[in-house]
Protein backbone atom coordinates (compact mmCIF):
# COMPACT_ATOMS: atom_id res chain seq x y z
CA UNK A 1 0.00 0.00 0.00
CA UNK A 2 1.25 3.64 -1.04
CA UNK A 3 1.46 6.02 1.65
CA UNK A 4 -1.09 8.49 1.88
CA UNK A 5 -3.04 10.56 4.17
CA UNK A 6 -6.83 10.57 5.08
CA UNK A 7 -8.78 13.50 6.13
CA UNK A 8 -11.59 12.39 8.01
CA UNK A 9 -14.72 14.40 9.02
CA UNK A 10 -15.31 13.60 12.72
CA UNK A 11 -18.51 15.28 12.87
CA UNK A 12 -20.31 17.83 15.27
CA UNK A 13 -19.72 16.25 18.61
CA UNK A 14 -22.31 12.87 18.85
CA UNK A 15 -20.07 9.99 18.67
CA UNK A 16 -22.42 8.26 17.13
CA UNK A 17 -22.52 11.19 13.93
CA UNK A 18 -19.49 9.46 12.27
CA UNK A 19 -19.59 7.57 9.73
CA UNK A 20 -19.37 4.09 8.70
CA UNK A 21 -15.98 4.54 6.39
CA UNK A 22 -14.39 6.82 8.86
CA UNK A 23 -14.54 4.15 11.80
CA UNK A 24 -13.58 1.66 9.11
CA UNK A 25 -10.48 4.02 7.65
CA UNK A 26 -9.32 4.57 11.75
CA UNK A 27 -9.53 1.18 12.60
CA UNK A 28 -6.61 1.10 10.12
CA UNK A 29 -4.74 4.17 11.01
CA UNK A 30 -1.22 3.83 12.35
CA UNK A 31 -1.02 7.80 13.43
CA UNK A 32 -4.28 10.07 14.32
CA UNK A 33 -3.86 13.76 14.55
CA UNK A 34 -6.76 14.99 16.32
CA UNK A 35 -8.28 18.57 16.25
CA UNK A 36 -9.65 20.09 19.62
CA UNK A 37 -13.61 19.95 18.94
CA UNK A 38 -13.43 16.36 17.99
CA UNK A 39 -14.62 13.95 21.37
CA UNK A 40 -12.39 11.91 22.31
CA UNK A 41 -14.92 9.32 22.75
CA UNK A 42 -14.22 8.72 18.58
CA UNK A 43 -10.86 7.35 20.04
CA UNK A 44 -11.95 4.14 20.92
CA UNK A 45 -12.12 3.01 16.87
CA UNK A 46 -8.34 3.53 17.05
CA UNK A 47 -7.17 2.05 20.32
CA UNK A 48 -3.84 0.76 18.00
CA UNK A 49 -3.18 4.03 16.64
CA UNK A 50 -0.43 6.65 17.81
CA UNK A 51 -2.50 9.77 18.95
CA UNK A 52 -1.07 13.36 18.69
CA UNK A 53 -3.34 16.16 19.59
CA UNK A 54 -2.78 19.30 17.08
CA UNK A 55 -6.32 21.77 18.38
CA UNK A 56 -6.07 25.28 16.67
CA UNK A 57 -8.96 26.40 18.94
CA UNK A 58 -9.28 30.06 17.05
CA UNK A 59 -7.52 32.77 19.28
CA UNK A 60 -5.70 30.19 22.14
CA UNK A 61 -2.48 29.02 21.22
CA UNK A 62 -2.35 26.10 18.70
CA UNK A 63 -0.30 23.92 16.97
CA UNK A 64 0.78 25.88 13.28
CA UNK A 65 -0.85 24.85 10.56
CA UNK A 66 2.57 24.42 8.95
CA UNK A 67 3.97 22.04 12.15
CA UNK A 68 0.65 19.76 11.35
CA UNK A 69 1.45 19.61 7.43
CA UNK A 70 5.37 18.77 8.08
CA UNK A 71 3.96 16.01 10.37
CA UNK A 72 1.16 14.49 8.22
CA UNK A 73 4.20 14.50 5.54
CA UNK A 74 7.14 13.01 7.97
CA UNK A 75 4.81 9.87 9.13
CA UNK A 76 2.81 9.65 5.64
CA UNK A 77 6.96 9.12 4.07
CA UNK A 78 7.42 6.87 6.33
CA UNK A 79 4.68 4.15 5.09
CA UNK A 80 2.21 4.64 7.95
CA UNK A 81 -1.69 5.17 7.62
CA UNK A 82 -2.43 8.66 8.43
CA UNK A 83 -5.53 10.11 9.66
CA UNK A 84 -6.39 13.52 9.98
CA UNK A 85 -9.61 13.37 12.47
CA UNK A 86 -11.15 16.75 12.21
CA UNK A 87 -14.15 18.22 13.53
CA UNK A 88 -17.33 18.58 11.50
CA UNK A 89 -17.10 17.93 7.56
CA UNK A 90 -13.71 18.14 5.96
CA UNK A 91 -14.49 20.40 3.28
CA UNK A 92 -16.65 23.04 5.04
CA UNK A 93 -14.09 25.78 7.43
CA UNK A 94 -11.73 22.79 8.10
CA UNK A 95 -8.51 23.21 5.75
CA UNK A 96 -8.77 19.91 4.10
CA UNK A 97 -8.22 21.77 0.92
CA UNK A 98 -4.83 23.46 1.70
CA UNK A 99 -3.63 19.91 3.59
CA UNK A 100 -4.86 17.97 0.39
CA UNK A 101 -3.15 20.39 -1.97
CA UNK A 102 0.15 20.29 -0.21
CA UNK A 103 0.59 16.91 0.51
CA UNK A 104 -0.17 16.53 -3.70
CA UNK A 105 2.65 18.72 -4.38
CA UNK A 106 4.99 16.87 -2.18
CA UNK A 107 3.79 13.01 -3.66
CA UNK A 108 1.21 12.01 -1.17
CA UNK A 109 -2.04 10.81 -2.14
CA UNK A 110 -4.98 11.98 -0.20
CA UNK A 111 -8.59 10.47 0.24
CA UNK A 112 -11.66 12.74 2.40
CA UNK A 113 -14.15 10.74 4.45
CA UNK A 114 -17.33 13.33 4.56
CA UNK A 115 -18.63 14.36 8.61
CA UNK A 116 -21.58 15.77 9.23
CA UNK A 117 -21.10 19.80 9.55
CA UNK A 118 -21.80 21.20 12.55
CA UNK A 119 -24.80 23.80 10.85
CA UNK A 120 -26.55 20.94 9.48
CA UNK A 121 -26.32 19.08 12.84
CA UNK A 122 -27.63 22.64 14.33
CA UNK A 123 -30.51 22.27 12.10
CA UNK A 124 -31.58 18.63 12.38
CA UNK A 125 -31.51 18.38 16.24
CA UNK A 126 -34.10 21.35 16.47
CA UNK A 127 -36.13 20.59 13.20
CA UNK A 128 -34.85 23.43 11.35
CA UNK A 129 -35.97 23.09 7.55
CA UNK A 130 -32.95 25.16 6.08
CA UNK A 131 -34.29 24.77 2.54
CA UNK A 132 -37.98 24.80 3.22
CA UNK A 133 -40.06 25.72 -0.12
CA UNK A 134 -41.43 28.65 0.08
CA UNK A 135 -39.16 30.32 2.62
CA UNK A 136 -35.80 29.57 1.46
CA UNK A 137 -33.83 29.32 -1.85
CA UNK A 138 -31.31 27.21 -0.43
CA UNK A 139 -28.58 27.14 2.27
CA UNK A 140 -25.20 29.13 2.75
CA UNK A 141 -22.83 27.99 4.70
CA UNK A 142 -20.61 31.08 5.94
CA UNK A 143 -18.30 32.11 9.02
CA UNK A 144 -18.11 35.27 10.49
CA UNK A 145 -14.27 34.67 11.30
CA UNK A 146 -11.41 35.46 8.77
CA UNK A 147 -7.75 35.91 8.79
CA UNK A 148 -7.51 39.14 7.37
CA UNK A 149 -10.77 40.81 8.84
CA UNK A 150 -12.43 41.54 5.42
CA UNK A 151 -16.52 41.07 5.25
CA UNK A 152 -18.60 39.42 3.05
CA UNK A 153 -21.00 41.12 0.74
CA UNK A 154 -24.02 41.27 3.27
CA UNK A 155 -26.28 42.88 1.35
CA UNK A 156 -25.85 40.24 -1.59
CA UNK A 157 -26.23 37.25 1.07
CA UNK A 158 -29.61 38.99 2.06
CA UNK A 159 -30.55 39.46 -1.13
CA UNK A 160 -29.78 35.76 -2.12
CA UNK A 161 -33.06 34.54 0.07
CA UNK A 162 -31.08 31.66 1.24
CA UNK A 163 -31.02 30.50 4.56
CA UNK A 164 -27.47 31.80 6.21
CA UNK A 165 -25.77 29.40 8.38
CA UNK A 166 -23.09 31.33 10.57
CA UNK A 167 -20.02 29.32 11.95
CA UNK A 168 -17.78 31.15 14.93
CA UNK A 169 -20.01 33.61 15.41
CA UNK A 170 -20.05 34.52 18.77
CA UNK A 171 -17.64 36.59 19.03
CA UNK A 172 -18.76 39.27 16.31
CA UNK A 173 -22.52 38.81 16.63
CA UNK A 174 -22.79 42.54 17.37
CA UNK A 175 -21.00 43.24 13.73
CA UNK A 176 -22.75 40.75 12.24
CA UNK A 177 -26.18 41.96 13.31
CA UNK A 178 -25.78 45.77 12.54
CA UNK A 179 -24.29 44.28 8.82
CA UNK A 180 -27.67 42.30 8.11
CA UNK A 181 -29.69 45.45 9.46
CA UNK A 182 -27.78 47.56 7.13
CA UNK A 183 -27.79 44.94 4.35
CA UNK A 184 -31.86 44.72 4.53
CA UNK A 185 -32.57 41.86 6.37
CA UNK A 186 -35.52 42.64 8.44
CA UNK A 187 -35.44 43.07 12.26
CA UNK A 188 -37.70 40.92 13.24
CA UNK A 189 -35.85 37.68 10.63
CA UNK A 190 -36.01 34.71 12.91
CA UNK A 191 -32.76 33.34 14.14
CA UNK A 192 -31.70 30.43 16.10
CA UNK A 193 -28.75 30.11 18.02
CA UNK A 194 -27.68 26.59 18.82
CA UNK A 195 -24.66 25.49 21.27
CA UNK A 196 -22.81 22.79 21.25
CA UNK A 197 -25.53 21.13 18.57
CA UNK A 198 -25.33 17.12 18.86
CA UNK A 199 -24.27 17.06 21.94
CA UNK A 200 -26.06 15.99 25.54
CA UNK A 201 -25.59 19.64 26.59
CA UNK A 202 -26.88 21.04 23.60
CA UNK A 203 -28.90 23.93 23.55
CA UNK A 204 -30.52 26.50 21.49
CA UNK A 205 -32.64 29.81 21.50
CA UNK A 206 -34.85 31.09 19.42
CA UNK A 207 -34.20 34.91 18.64
CA UNK A 208 -34.74 37.39 16.07
CA UNK A 209 -32.13 39.66 14.25
CA UNK A 210 -33.14 42.70 16.14
CA UNK A 211 -33.07 41.01 19.63
CA UNK A 212 -30.31 38.85 19.11
CA UNK A 213 -27.48 40.56 20.91
CA UNK A 214 -29.31 40.98 24.05
CA UNK A 215 -30.72 37.39 24.14
CA UNK A 216 -27.08 36.15 23.09
CA UNK A 217 -26.02 37.80 26.74
CA UNK A 218 -29.52 36.19 28.18
CA UNK A 219 -29.14 33.13 27.31
CA UNK A 220 -25.21 33.02 27.92
CA UNK A 221 -24.57 32.13 24.33
CA UNK A 222 -20.86 30.61 24.36
CA UNK A 223 -18.59 28.79 21.47
CA UNK A 224 -18.76 26.42 19.96
CA UNK A 225 -22.37 27.76 18.52
CA UNK A 226 -24.27 28.12 15.10
CA UNK A 227 -25.98 30.88 13.97
CA UNK A 228 -29.25 30.01 11.55
CA UNK A 229 -30.72 32.97 10.54
CA UNK A 230 -33.78 33.01 8.12
CA UNK A 231 -37.26 32.57 8.44
CA UNK A 232 -36.73 28.77 8.51
CA UNK A 233 -35.28 29.50 11.54
CA UNK A 234 -38.72 30.21 13.29
CA UNK A 235 -39.00 26.23 13.39
CA UNK A 236 -36.36 25.72 16.07
CA UNK A 237 -37.48 23.40 18.89
CA UNK A 238 -41.36 23.26 17.41
CA UNK A 239 -40.23 19.62 17.15
CA UNK A 240 -39.65 19.88 21.13
CA UNK A 241 -38.99 15.95 21.37
CA UNK A 242 -36.74 16.12 18.94
CA UNK A 243 -33.65 16.92 20.60
CA UNK A 244 -34.81 14.34 23.49
CA UNK A 245 -34.90 11.24 20.97
CA UNK A 246 -32.28 12.24 19.62
CA UNK A 247 -30.27 11.61 22.89
CA UNK A 248 -31.69 7.74 23.07
CA UNK B 1 -41.82 3.90 24.20
CA UNK B 2 -44.06 6.66 22.46
CA UNK B 3 -44.82 5.92 18.87
CA UNK B 4 -42.54 7.93 16.95
CA UNK B 5 -40.51 8.34 13.71
CA UNK B 6 -37.10 9.23 12.89
CA UNK B 7 -36.40 10.96 9.07
CA UNK B 8 -32.64 9.77 8.58
CA UNK B 9 -30.66 10.80 5.81
CA UNK B 10 -29.15 7.68 4.15
CA UNK B 11 -26.10 10.11 2.51
CA UNK B 12 -24.88 10.08 -1.39
CA UNK B 13 -24.72 6.95 -2.07
CA UNK B 14 -21.50 5.02 -0.77
CA UNK B 15 -23.23 2.45 1.75
CA UNK B 16 -20.70 3.35 4.45
CA UNK B 17 -21.45 7.11 3.93
CA UNK B 18 -24.15 6.45 7.14
CA UNK B 19 -23.92 7.64 10.11
CA UNK B 20 -23.41 5.03 13.47
CA UNK B 21 -26.52 6.57 14.44
CA UNK B 22 -28.45 5.94 11.20
CA UNK B 23 -27.47 2.73 11.73
CA UNK B 24 -28.79 1.62 15.29
CA UNK B 25 -31.98 3.46 14.36
CA UNK B 26 -32.47 1.25 11.51
CA UNK B 27 -31.65 -1.66 13.46
CA UNK B 28 -34.49 -0.81 15.56
CA UNK B 29 -36.82 -0.22 12.80
CA UNK B 30 -40.42 -1.83 12.78
CA UNK B 31 -41.40 -0.35 9.26
CA UNK B 32 -38.70 1.80 6.67
CA UNK B 33 -39.84 4.23 3.73
CA UNK B 34 -37.13 4.22 1.64
CA UNK B 35 -36.66 6.59 -1.24
CA UNK B 36 -35.55 5.98 -4.56
CA UNK B 37 -32.09 7.73 -5.02
CA UNK B 38 -31.07 5.42 -1.39
CA UNK B 39 -28.55 2.44 -1.75
CA UNK B 40 -30.67 -0.66 -1.04
CA UNK B 41 -27.65 -2.03 -0.13
CA UNK B 42 -28.45 0.24 3.40
CA UNK B 43 -31.28 -2.31 3.73
CA UNK B 44 -29.35 -4.58 4.87
CA UNK B 45 -29.11 -2.76 8.26
CA UNK B 46 -32.88 -3.57 8.68
CA UNK B 47 -33.52 -7.18 7.88
CA UNK B 48 -36.08 -7.47 10.57
CA UNK B 49 -38.18 -3.99 9.42
CA UNK B 50 -41.01 -3.89 7.03
CA UNK B 51 -39.77 -1.52 3.84
CA UNK B 52 -41.68 0.45 2.04
CA UNK B 53 -40.46 1.61 -0.97
CA UNK B 54 -41.83 5.65 -1.81
CA UNK B 55 -39.31 7.18 -4.12
CA UNK B 56 -40.55 10.48 -5.30
CA UNK B 57 -37.65 11.12 -8.21
CA UNK B 58 -38.29 14.47 -10.45
CA UNK B 59 -40.67 14.16 -13.52
CA UNK B 60 -41.22 10.32 -13.32
CA UNK B 61 -44.29 8.70 -11.73
CA UNK B 62 -44.10 8.85 -7.92
CA UNK B 63 -45.84 8.28 -4.47
CA UNK B 64 -47.43 11.29 -3.46
CA UNK B 65 -46.15 13.29 -0.67
CA UNK B 66 -49.40 13.76 1.30
CA UNK B 67 -49.75 9.18 0.79
CA UNK B 68 -46.61 9.45 2.51
CA UNK B 69 -47.13 11.52 5.39
CA UNK B 70 -50.54 9.66 5.92
CA UNK B 71 -48.48 5.99 6.10
CA UNK B 72 -45.72 7.82 8.48
CA UNK B 73 -48.83 8.66 10.81
CA UNK B 74 -50.73 5.49 10.66
CA UNK B 75 -48.11 3.55 11.52
CA UNK B 76 -47.12 5.82 14.54
CA UNK B 77 -50.13 5.30 15.71
CA UNK B 78 -50.09 1.95 15.57
CA UNK B 79 -46.97 2.07 18.06
CA UNK B 80 -44.31 1.13 15.45
CA UNK B 81 -40.76 2.33 15.07
CA UNK B 82 -41.10 4.17 11.88
CA UNK B 83 -37.90 5.23 9.63
CA UNK B 84 -37.86 7.64 6.55
CA UNK B 85 -34.74 6.88 4.67
CA UNK B 86 -34.06 9.63 2.53
CA UNK B 87 -31.17 10.38 0.00
CA UNK B 88 -28.38 12.63 1.16
CA UNK B 89 -29.78 15.08 4.49
CA UNK B 90 -33.03 15.04 5.56
CA UNK B 91 -32.52 18.90 6.08
CA UNK B 92 -31.01 19.73 2.39
CA UNK B 93 -33.76 19.40 -0.08
CA UNK B 94 -35.03 16.60 1.13
CA UNK B 95 -38.91 17.37 2.99
CA UNK B 96 -37.62 16.65 6.12
CA UNK B 97 -39.22 20.44 7.37
CA UNK B 98 -42.26 19.44 5.79
CA UNK B 99 -43.24 15.89 7.04
CA UNK B 100 -41.98 16.58 10.40
CA UNK B 101 -44.34 19.57 10.77
CA UNK B 102 -46.48 17.99 9.65
CA UNK B 103 -46.05 14.78 12.26
CA UNK B 104 -45.86 17.80 14.83
CA UNK B 105 -49.18 18.91 13.88
CA UNK B 106 -50.48 15.68 14.64
CA UNK B 107 -48.82 14.98 18.13
CA UNK B 108 -46.18 12.77 16.64
CA UNK B 109 -42.83 12.79 18.19
CA UNK B 110 -40.03 12.84 15.23
CA UNK B 111 -35.89 12.35 15.40
CA UNK B 112 -33.70 13.76 12.54
CA UNK B 113 -30.65 11.90 11.68
CA UNK B 114 -28.24 14.38 9.77
CA UNK B 115 -26.59 12.26 6.43
CA UNK B 116 -24.13 13.08 4.17
CA UNK B 117 -25.67 15.34 1.67
CA UNK B 118 -24.63 14.78 -2.03
CA UNK B 119 -23.01 18.48 -2.58
CA UNK B 120 -20.13 17.69 0.35
CA UNK B 121 -19.42 14.21 -1.39
CA UNK B 122 -19.02 15.41 -4.56
CA UNK B 123 -16.48 17.92 -3.13
CA UNK B 124 -14.75 15.58 -1.09
CA UNK B 125 -14.43 12.95 -3.48
CA UNK B 126 -12.98 14.83 -6.01
CA UNK B 127 -11.08 17.39 -3.71
CA UNK B 128 -12.58 20.49 -4.19
CA UNK B 129 -12.37 22.54 -0.99
CA UNK B 130 -15.62 24.03 -0.81
CA UNK B 131 -14.48 27.27 1.83
CA UNK B 132 -10.89 27.64 0.89
CA UNK B 133 -9.81 31.07 2.42
CA UNK B 134 -9.20 33.18 -0.15
CA UNK B 135 -11.43 31.92 -3.47
CA UNK B 136 -14.96 31.52 -1.39
CA UNK B 137 -16.57 33.16 1.79
CA UNK B 138 -18.60 30.44 2.48
CA UNK B 139 -20.62 27.77 0.28
CA UNK B 140 -24.22 28.25 -0.97
CA UNK B 141 -26.38 24.89 -1.59
CA UNK B 142 -29.14 25.47 -3.89
CA UNK B 143 -31.41 23.65 -6.71
CA UNK B 144 -32.15 24.74 -9.93
CA UNK B 145 -35.34 22.66 -9.48
CA UNK B 146 -38.64 24.65 -7.93
CA UNK B 147 -42.42 23.96 -8.38
CA UNK B 148 -43.36 27.01 -9.16
CA UNK B 149 -40.59 27.31 -11.73
CA UNK B 150 -39.41 30.79 -10.16
CA UNK B 151 -35.71 31.69 -10.14
CA UNK B 152 -33.08 33.05 -7.59
CA UNK B 153 -31.60 36.29 -7.06
CA UNK B 154 -28.74 34.96 -9.24
CA UNK B 155 -26.59 38.50 -9.31
CA UNK B 156 -27.24 38.74 -5.80
CA UNK B 157 -26.06 34.86 -5.33
CA UNK B 158 -22.59 35.51 -7.82
CA UNK B 159 -21.59 38.54 -5.60
CA UNK B 160 -22.31 36.91 -2.43
CA UNK B 161 -18.80 35.38 -3.01
CA UNK B 162 -19.65 31.77 -1.82
CA UNK B 163 -18.87 28.71 -4.08
CA UNK B 164 -22.50 27.77 -5.71
CA UNK B 165 -23.22 23.78 -5.31
CA UNK B 166 -26.07 23.30 -7.48
CA UNK B 167 -28.65 20.22 -6.97
CA UNK B 168 -30.63 18.41 -9.86
CA UNK B 169 -29.66 21.16 -12.41
CA UNK B 170 -28.71 18.96 -15.55
CA UNK B 171 -32.23 19.48 -16.60
CA UNK B 172 -31.70 23.10 -17.09
CA UNK B 173 -28.37 23.65 -17.81
CA UNK B 174 -28.63 26.28 -20.41
CA UNK B 175 -30.66 28.60 -18.11
CA UNK B 176 -28.28 28.22 -15.61
CA UNK B 177 -25.35 29.16 -17.46
CA UNK B 178 -26.88 32.08 -18.90
CA UNK B 179 -28.40 33.50 -15.41
CA UNK B 180 -25.05 33.48 -13.68
CA UNK B 181 -23.42 35.36 -17.24
CA UNK B 182 -26.05 37.70 -16.44
CA UNK B 183 -25.54 38.04 -13.09
CA UNK B 184 -22.36 38.67 -13.66
CA UNK B 185 -20.07 35.60 -13.09
CA UNK B 186 -17.20 35.18 -15.55
CA UNK B 187 -17.63 33.07 -18.76
CA UNK B 188 -14.01 31.38 -17.44
CA UNK B 189 -15.31 30.59 -13.88
CA UNK B 190 -14.70 26.94 -13.23
CA UNK B 191 -17.66 24.53 -12.86
CA UNK B 192 -16.94 20.99 -11.89
CA UNK B 193 -19.66 18.56 -12.59
CA UNK B 194 -20.08 15.62 -10.57
CA UNK B 195 -21.96 12.59 -11.50
CA UNK B 196 -22.76 9.56 -8.92
CA UNK B 197 -20.57 11.31 -6.23
CA UNK B 198 -19.43 8.00 -3.92
CA UNK B 199 -20.74 5.24 -6.05
CA UNK B 200 -17.75 3.17 -7.91
CA UNK B 201 -19.08 4.84 -10.85
CA UNK B 202 -18.92 8.55 -10.01
CA UNK B 203 -17.60 10.89 -12.56
CA UNK B 204 -16.42 14.25 -12.47
CA UNK B 205 -15.67 16.76 -15.76
CA UNK B 206 -13.66 20.13 -14.83
CA UNK B 207 -15.45 22.82 -16.93
CA UNK B 208 -16.14 26.32 -17.25
CA UNK B 209 -19.03 28.24 -16.75
CA UNK B 210 -18.95 29.42 -20.64
CA UNK B 211 -18.32 26.21 -22.17
CA UNK B 212 -20.54 23.71 -19.45
CA UNK B 213 -22.96 23.06 -21.99
CA UNK B 214 -20.80 21.88 -24.63
CA UNK B 215 -18.79 19.93 -22.21
CA UNK B 216 -21.87 18.17 -20.08
CA UNK B 217 -22.96 17.39 -23.64
CA UNK B 218 -19.55 15.97 -24.42
CA UNK B 219 -19.43 14.08 -21.51
CA UNK B 220 -22.82 12.82 -21.42
CA UNK B 221 -23.59 13.92 -18.14
CA UNK B 222 -26.10 12.57 -16.44
CA UNK B 223 -28.86 12.90 -13.61
CA UNK B 224 -28.12 12.43 -10.59
CA UNK B 225 -25.32 14.73 -10.95
CA UNK B 226 -24.05 17.74 -8.78
CA UNK B 227 -22.11 21.44 -10.28
CA UNK B 228 -20.43 23.06 -7.97
CA UNK B 229 -19.65 26.32 -9.39
CA UNK B 230 -16.70 29.06 -8.24
CA UNK B 231 -12.85 29.37 -8.09
CA UNK B 232 -12.32 26.44 -5.99
CA UNK B 233 -13.55 23.82 -8.98
CA UNK B 234 -10.33 24.15 -10.65
CA UNK B 235 -9.63 21.89 -7.67
CA UNK B 236 -11.66 18.86 -8.98
CA UNK B 237 -9.77 16.12 -9.48
CA UNK B 238 -6.09 17.29 -8.82
CA UNK B 239 -5.76 14.92 -6.30
CA UNK B 240 -5.90 12.33 -8.43
CA UNK B 241 -5.63 9.50 -6.24
CA UNK B 242 -8.19 10.66 -3.87
CA UNK B 243 -11.72 8.60 -5.79
CA UNK B 244 -9.60 5.70 -5.92
CA UNK B 245 -8.09 5.59 -2.43
CA UNK B 246 -11.97 6.54 -1.45
CA UNK B 247 -13.35 3.06 -3.43
CA UNK B 248 -11.21 1.04 -1.88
Amino acid sequence: MNPHVWLVGAGPGDPELITLKAVRVLARADVVLVDDLVNPALLEHCPQARILRVGKRGGCRSTPQAFIQRLLLRYARQGRCVVRLKGGDPCIFGRAGEEAAWLAQHGIACGIVNGITAGLAAASEFGIPLTLRGLARGVTLLTAHTEDGSQPDWPALVRSGTTLVLYMGVATLEQTRSRLLAGGLAADTPVAMVERASLPEQRAHLSSLGRMNEDARGFALRSPAILIIGAVAAYCGTQRTAARLAAN
